[in-house]
């Protein structure tokens, strides 16, 4: 629990690029790329860009000509800041529609390409991009675009540079990879051959064992982007949603493969256009990308041992299975604390220890553990750490380190247990505890106690929790596909689709991610901007526990005192026209204020509590069969009871 | 000029729905459609939507059925506030997927549709919308179909309700509006017409003409919504872009005129799902969504004189010309007024006149002139006011007013001329100038007074100035589309294309609007909403002068002791590749930091001061030809430069 060092800004924790584990050693190996990023992923200028990609670890950066041409520093003191930094500039990417019917048009190319390649090694890389050519002049006849490539790759070479050209997928006359291989194969010059860019490939559905057939030695250069499917044109695709491999949908690992077993050993380049990776911090955005590619280099070489025998060994640490949940952490400021004990208390939790070092406290029901923090005092009321029971504690640290997950460096009094814990996008605190420890492990650290003074059921039967069922964790604006990736390769969960939920301020999105055996749960969500903008509540945070009966915890929870969430009866009307469910049951739903939802799997039964602050409520479900979801179809109605004003 | 009531949130200014002008007269006439808007269009709880939608001074409203299930009070208490708002409901919406090829599918429906009709009728209205139907199980046969709507319209009909079948464009088998009345007409059954919904129709390219094949009396119900153009699947267009008419590129005049002269006369109701209008303030959206049906009620009535005869006159007063700036005015702080009056003396301007009644000034360059109003204690710099020259002020703002532009009730001193005035959605004025007023108009309000003491320009020429080329002005998150019809309503302005510039923080929304014979622009955009969140900069607002010779002005102000916001190297560089300017020419721009452009129709030479602050600075430019645009090409220089620290 984050009892010891309480903030992840501190000192105590490792958050930024100055103190990511040396990561080298992952990519060891004879056949293991480099790494590059193109500047145009992240947000800031050129200097701040240069600046997180070096700290992230990377080898190389591309260099997109927009950002030179807005550098006050000239080529050759860019140059000189990027070998200072330990980075190489990988790329210089300046040419759109190179080539023309027109000659005027081709003899203002070859100006503008002597001018491109002066620049390009000026800056330290003999290797310049050409995409396929999109603007109505461009060449249709093969012939005719290898004879202007042929030139072109002349003049390059007169400056001692190389060409890549690339096939955009969107290309007037070339968007395919295979025809732009093919045409370079025609133009025959040794200074031009191919970039292949996993988004003009797979975002057409084409499929990469092509890559295979292209003659040795002319793959010049090796872009990856992923991107999810969206129902729109490729072009807008491309523009604004691409996104780190792992974060979309594309099988990134079999076009890898492909790459990698095609003989190509350049530098693996992630270009990336998005709009708010454009926005965000970028430190953040380039450890995002290191992870994604560390995370997709690891996938791959698991998963297909079709490689060549030389491809190495992974050298991440496999992610070990998560068995439950050992607890969850809740932090609480003096003003808001005994309304957590309150609630805690009304949900059948009683105080069963304290911790030996501060005012920490440990509440049980049964074996659902909440560990309620009293040390911070910058939160109101809201979940601040996870704490995960696996067989091997150490493996699983090990392997978030070499993500570059932030190490929390935490202070362990004498005789407590050391939990190796790392810090998600958001701050929480994930915490790897041992599931079956000889010592007591954790839970050593908490000394029995007299049980809290909170008010009493009166005889009645308590609340009866059976787990945690998951966690729901609001999410910084740009931060919901970082965080997606993080909670992906660092633990191994799986990401369901993103959905969004109308509420009364906008649309907030939502993305449920699931460990393989189910035992995990963990909801991410980003409140609307505007709500944002208002300072209002980021909102979502939650635990939500699992129940056997619903309607008995809700009536034990309301015995107790405890306050429901309001369900408006017109909703109850509702479900009786959509499910026919009988007048009684329906009674016992609207009485509790039960919720209810139907698939083809199951049903669910869930009922929520007040909010304690704008960042935790409480929420006890119950599933009947295999109900496959969270309960979103009833989420409107309760975002819309908790923005109703309190009545009276 | 912002004078006398400085602050648009106060009392002087009619900001609200409590004091819209009495626009019921807008609406007289036999023809004319009863007004209606959908719940869904709106943020907030069901209680806010209502109370905005009448203020905005709708007649009815649509109600959505997931507003409904969310909302504490029942169907009946929302029939009486609904009454007691001056409102009716126009339509109750609760029905997807009512056809069927499963029979016990088939006989859930017919539950849930007795249901909805006895909700209907508590809710007050006697309408429900059916869409044709998207699951898999859709019936895809014309005469089952027929069959099942002919059914459930004896439903309905035994409840008195009667059924508006409406071909949603993703359809399973219905998706045009003509194939939906094929089957309305082979259902042949009293209580079931159809709805026309101008999105379904015009997203697919459809034409409207075959809307006077529907017979008589079968037009249901009428829904409206305009969308942009944008290159993905038309049912993300519909659910998260859709925006109020005037605000995309649908020709819905056309659309509107059809209905009209089809005959149908019940109301005509906005349905438009906007991500962001779910985020704005409700009553903001509200008064857009009646303006954009005022307005194209002109235009239509204006445009299709094949109407039927008995179509009311347009009631809204035709937009007179704007012939020029009468003035742009820049409000200063204290802290910041001698940074602005040094930077307009550095520009050729000088202080000429002194308002009668306070601290406001009038500096001018030969005819351009900037009002300065010192009275603002809550801003930094920025530009507050747009005078507008126009042979009749008052007919402009009676159509304002009309239009629901908040207006400018403001103190007008003893012989002070009276300025009619109305509020922008950005806060920023919008003043009628008579541009030839016999008695002197706005100006006689400035006693002539002795020159400000500023840094002389030593004896040298001044910057010449012609006029004001644009005004920049930057926009409220979720503002944008609200703002682009304020323009297009109130002043007739045309929108030009929406764009996407990045800069260091992310995408910077613009658009251009202009004037009929181009005499106005005013260039609206909107930050990165990471920027925003971090209550940076919202940049971008500005002032843009006219000049007939850039470089001259460029000497004459760096002369005065102007220093001009710095361009790198690197752009020159690339200006030589691109265009091949000569060097002694790019010498010149570069030795006075002037950017340059190139379209089709000619050139463009432009310059731009440092900031004054994060709301202002000032750009000079001269057209050379016909060159179109405002210079977007070079706006990512400008805002990495901006971003850049300053140098020592």
């Amino acid at each position: 629990m984050a009892d010891g060092a309480t903030t992840t800004a501190g000192g105590a924790v490792a958050t930024g690029h100055g103190e990511l584990p040396a990561g080298a050693g992952a990519f060891e190996g004879t056949h293991e790329l480099r790494t590059s990023i193109a500047t145009v992923c992240l947000a800031g200028t050129l200097d701040e860009k240069l600046r997180a990609v070096a700290a992230a670890g990377f080898d190389a950066v591309e260099v997109f000509e927009p950002d030179l041409l807005a550098s006050p520093e000239g080529p050759a003191a860019l140059r000189r800041r990027v070998e200072d930094l330990g980075l190489a500039v990988s790329l210089f990417q300046p040419f759109r529609d190179l080539d023309d019917v027109d000659p005027a048009a081709v003899a203002r190319s070859a100006h503008r390409l002597h001018r491109k390649c002066e620049l390009a090694l000026e800056l330290g890389t003999d290797l310049v991009l050409v995409c396929s050519a999109v603007h109505d002049g461009a060449v249709r006849d093969d012939a005719l675009l290898a004879a202007q490539l042929h030139a072109a790759a002349e003049v390059a070479a007169s400056h001692g540079v190389r060409l890549a050209y690339e096939a955009l997928a969107w290309g007037a006359h070339v968007s395919d990879y295979r025809h732009a291989a093919r045409v370079v194969a025609a133009a025959d010059h040794p200074a031009l051959g191919n970039c292949l860019d996993s988004f003009h490939v797979l975002s057409r559905g084409d499929d990469p064992s092509g890559i295979a057939d292209i003659a040795p030695g002319k793959v010049f250069f090796y872009q990856i982007a992923d991107a999810p499917r969206l129902p729109m044109d490729v072009l807008p695709l491309s523009r604004h949603h691409r996104c780190f491999p792992g974060q979309g949908e594309f099988d990134l690992e079999r076009f890898h493969a492909a790459v990698v077993a095609g003989g190509y050993r350049g530098p693996v380049s992630l270009e990336v256009f998005n709009d708010l990776f454009r926005q965000a911090e970028p430190a953040v955005t380039a450890v995002d990308a290191m992870r994604s590619l560390r995370h997709l280099r690891d996938r791959t070489f698991r998963q297909r041992p079709g490689l060549p025998p030389a491809s190495p060994a992974p050298s991440l640490p496999r992610a070990p299975a998560v068995r439950s949940w050992a607890f969850t952490e809740v932090s609480a400021s003096p003003a808001t604390a005994g309304a957590v004990t309150g609630l805690l208390s009304r949900l059948g939790f009683s105080r069963t220890g304290v911790h030996r070092s501060g005012p920490v406290e440990l509440w049980s029901n049964g074996d659902v553990r909440v560990v309620l923090n009293r040390r911070r005092e910058d939160v109101r009321a809201q979940v601040t750490a996870l704490g995960l029971a696996t067989p091997q504690p150490h493996a699983l640290h090990e392997r978030a380190r070499t993500l570059l997950a932030p190490v929390v460096n935490r202070a362990v009094g004498p005789g407590e247990a050391e939990i190796p814990s790392v810090v998600a996008p958001d701050g929480t605190w994930v915490q790897f505890c041992a599931d079956e420890p000889a010592d007591g492990g954790w839970l050593a650290d908490f000394a029995p106690c007299a049980p809290a003074a909170v008010p009493a059921p009166r005889g009645e039967q308590p609340v009866v929790l059976t787990g945690v069922d998951h966690v729901a964790l609001p999410q910084r604006f740009a931060g919901f596909d970082g965080a997606a990736l993080f909670f992906t390769a660092v633990l191994g969960l799986q990401a369901g689709p993103a959905g969004a939920v109308p509420g009364p301020a906008g649309l907030v999105r939502t993305r449920t991610m699931t460990s393989p055996g189910g035992a995990l749960r963990v909801v991410l969500s980003v409140a609307p901007t505007s709500a944002m903008l208002r300072g209002r509540p980021l909102g979502a945070g939650h635990l939500a526990f699992g129940t056997d009966d619903a309607l008995a915890a809700a009536r034990a929870f309301r015995r107790a005192g405890g306050e429901p969430l309001p369900v408006p009866g017109n909703y109850y009307a509702d479900l009786e026209a959509r499910f026919g469910l009988d007048e009684e049951f329906l009674e016992q739903l609207r009485e509790n204020s039960v919720l209810y939802d139907r698939d083809a799997g199951g049903e669910l039964l869930h009922f929520f509590t007040r909010s304690v602050s704008r960042e935790f409520f409480v929420e006890v479900l119950q599933r009947v069969g295999a109900y496959g979801g969270t309960g979103e179809a009833n989420t409107p109605v309760r975002l819309a009871a908790q923005a109703a004003p309190p009545t009276a």
